[in-house]
């Protein structure tokens, strides 16, 4: 698959980064000279937080190339994404000329935070809205605005990179969450205008209050838990005559001249003028992926997206005649003090081993439902190597002994072509409902049969049967 | 310290959980009946979630006291906190009661999401506004509007029971974060009311795109990314002539009446009513308990805030002659498909402990910092009982040996009274440049001979220098 950014700012930058670490081919057509620096340190961004949203690796990234000439970037592409100014009579002149390069199955999106397909395809292009939000590699809201047919066929596509398509309904300036955007903004322009906070007292009332809610349930299902049992009505009842106070008079928008950017503007470096952008993207985005994982045990907002994506992930295959059963890049939320992963990700690496290891002999999540699983009753972790933010991992697993209850695994974590560490574990397998061992059923012990005589003959490995403290 | 706390609803129940799960007593003073079992709901909730943000346990629960009558509950109070319903005329009655009945070092806090403090202070209470975010046990905003030297000492108290005080300098209707929440609610009912989008639709909006942003860096600081290396005045150039574009002119108020309240309320029911209230209470904490702990890496927002609050918890004592080194609740997120604590963060908690000791011979946050390590090279974790999400974890370290480069711990991770783990780690003193083993500074030596010298006569653990699969 092959797409080609129209655009090569940073939202271009971040829909390249997007496609490219999905393995699709990225052709980058700009005509200015700093494009290829600009879309590289977006990439050099992406490329450490992207992947370590994921418990499993990416596919390998397509190949990526810079274009001076648009037609050349955009022919034979499967989806061209145009991020160019928004200025209405620059996009009016550049989607004619995609729409003559496309072919005729190519989606072509416009990034266009205001302007209403109405407004795009006035020069009759066939394009849609498709709104992204900044960091683009990593937040998978893409707001779909345009010809009904198109918008489906783009979400289908967009599900595949693992964005979250939002199809709008109803053509309308802004969509829908720039008009949310819009709203606070005008609000709390007001509140620095006229002294009451300062930007970095909004921003504080904003991340240790209600941006906590909303990053996992937005507005109405929050206000539906204040209204208790009683409902939304109740909260309506209750919150809905505000409407009417005083506060809501102020609606009128402030003068935007220079006094009100120097006010701002001094104020934000009062604030954050102590990190670069760079430092600053590097820690939204450690935040925002620490964040976007935490919400992956629940399913919720964007953390039941990334489960979703991951799901649909190609297997891993062999290595050195074992099954490959993890691989993954490191996030930097597995390093410690040391500069290194802490320990305790070794064994969550294992962890995640076994439990695909489990899923191959048939203890999946329908055997686990079913009431039987099996328990580590013991491990022994051996750290033989460092292992640093945004490398790759490989855990490859073989079994020492698999009868009856018993399950004796050891699992190799592999830096590229250097072992990490090994793993010996042992498991006993459960009853879910006494929570004592019983034997598996025999479909399972069938299936790990054939893995303990694939491996019967392969030699012990070193650090296997060790204490803590022998001699190697 | 004693905190009353006068109207138990939501709010009040918020605020009984926050002082008493801090060790405050707490006296709950509400005619209504109901009261008693409104409030043990919220603590309910409390409990699992709030000592789940810190990995060291909060100090014990202080004494929680039912009223009817507001006078008993409110004197030799500490903190009053009054969070009866949004309207005046019963503000005016309350207050004068509780500051007729508080000693005269009591802070008087307020509630109210939109009174201005001269509003609440026309009958001379000397109030300020204390206005929480719900869920109060969680979020830690509050905003404080009123004296300066009375919000002052009330910001004191109130990061000692680790929430963040925001001091408004000027009072104005809804202090800020309501004002936000305002623009966003009348944006968000036009867009309902219009069928531009459901309530679901726009709850999507927000959480898969810059929810996730605000919930870690707010508006402003977000926008100054978006400006790139040119700044936030570039950003306000961008971005500021929006202001005047159509969207804009939407700023009336919708209609409040029965149609508007039907279509929010069925789409509600459409959208989340598939889970109960109690339900959806505990999804959202547990997503907000996994994001602030997800921000404690970087300590942004909300994960700066529960840091530096546990970092003046009490430190745990000895048991069976041995240093307490952890003392925790066990997150929900700590547990797997099987109900019960992944062995990863068995792991986990073995290696807090190792921390702790590494602190106690002066290997700490300094040292580290001036070069100087312990790497684990090997750990041996055996699994002898399951524990569960919310029960207390205790870690206690033994030496086995510490000399030269090798330290040999044995860390038992109790749960209450039973032994639910053991694990046995190998360390080696290292240089941070090199990477290489190094031996400790003298006064590490010293510190660690002391702890060999006190545990030599200690019998050998069970458990220690096992492997696995070994006969016990």
């Amino acid at each position: 698959m092959k797409a080609a950014i129209v655009g090569g700012g940073v939202i271009g930058g971040g829909w390249a980064a997007r496609f490219l670490l999905n393995g699709w081919d990225v052709a980058v057509a700009d005509p200015d000279p700093q494009a290829e620096r600009k879309i590289t340190a977006v990439l050099d961004n992406a490329r450490r937080a992207l992947p370590a949203l994921y418990d499993r690796a990416l596919p390998p990234e397509g190949r990526l190339t810079f274009h001076a000439n648009l037609a050349t970037a955009v022919v034979g592409a499967d989806w061209v994404q145009e991020s160019v100014p928004e200025v209405l009579e620059v996009k009016h002149r550049i989607l004619p000329m995609i729409a003559d390069a496309a072919g005729p199955n190519a989606i072509i999106g416009s990034s266009t935070s205001g302007f209403k397909p109405s407004e795009l395809n006035a020069v009759g292009t066939g394009a849609i809205v498709a709104h992204p939000f900044n960091p683009v590699y990593l937040l998978p809201l893409v707001e779909l605005v345009g010809d009904a047919d198109t918008c489906a066929r783009a979400a289908h596509i967009l599900r595949g990179v693992g964005m979250y398509p939002l199809t709008v309904r109803q053509e309308i300036d802004a969509h829908i969450a720039d008009r949310l955007l819009e709203a606070v903004w005008r609000e709390a322009l007001w509140l620095v205008k006229d002294g009451i906070a300062t930007t970095a007292e909004i921003d504080e009332a904003i991340r240790m209050g209600f941006g906590i809610r909303w990053a996992q349930m937005g507005l109405f299902e929050t206000y539906r838990i204040a209204g208790g049992e009683a409902g939304m009505a109740h909260f309506m009842a209750q919150f809905g005559p505000a409407l009417s106070w005083p506060w809501t008079k102020l609606m009128d928008v402030p003068e935007f001249n220079d006094d009100l950017v120097d006010l701002i503007a001094t104020q934000s470096d009062a604030q954050s003028g102590h990190l670069s952008i760079r430092e600053l993207e590097r820690l939204r985005d450690d935040n925002v992926v620490a964040m976007i994982r935490a919400l992956r045990r629940t399913g919720s907002g964007a953390g039941g997206v990334v489960t979703a994506h991951e799901a649909a992930l190609p297997d891993a295959g062999e290595r050195d005649s074992l099954p490959v059963t993890v691989t993954r890049q490191v996030p930097s939320s597995w390093t410690d003090y040391n500069g290194h992963m802490n320990e305790t990700h070794y064994l969550e690496a294992s962890s995640l081993a076994t439990d695909r290891f489990m899923q191959m002999i048939g203890a999946d999540a329908d055997y686990i439902a079913s009431g039987r699983s099996y328990f580590t009753v013991e491990s022994h972790v051996c750290h033989l190597n460092e292992v640093h933010a945004g490398d790759r991992l490989t855990v490859t697993t073989q079994v020492l002994a698999g009868t009856g209850k018993r399950l004796h695994l050891f699992n190799r974590i592999w830096r590229d072509d250097v072992l990490a560490a090994t793993v010996e574990t042992m498991l006993l397998h459960t009853d879910l409902s006494t929570r004592r061992t019983s034997d598996p059923d025999p479909a399972v012990t069938a299936r790990l049969s054939n893995w303990v005589a694939r491996h019967a003959a392969m030699p012990a490995p070193n650090g296997a049967g060790r204490y803590v403290g022998q001699r190697p």
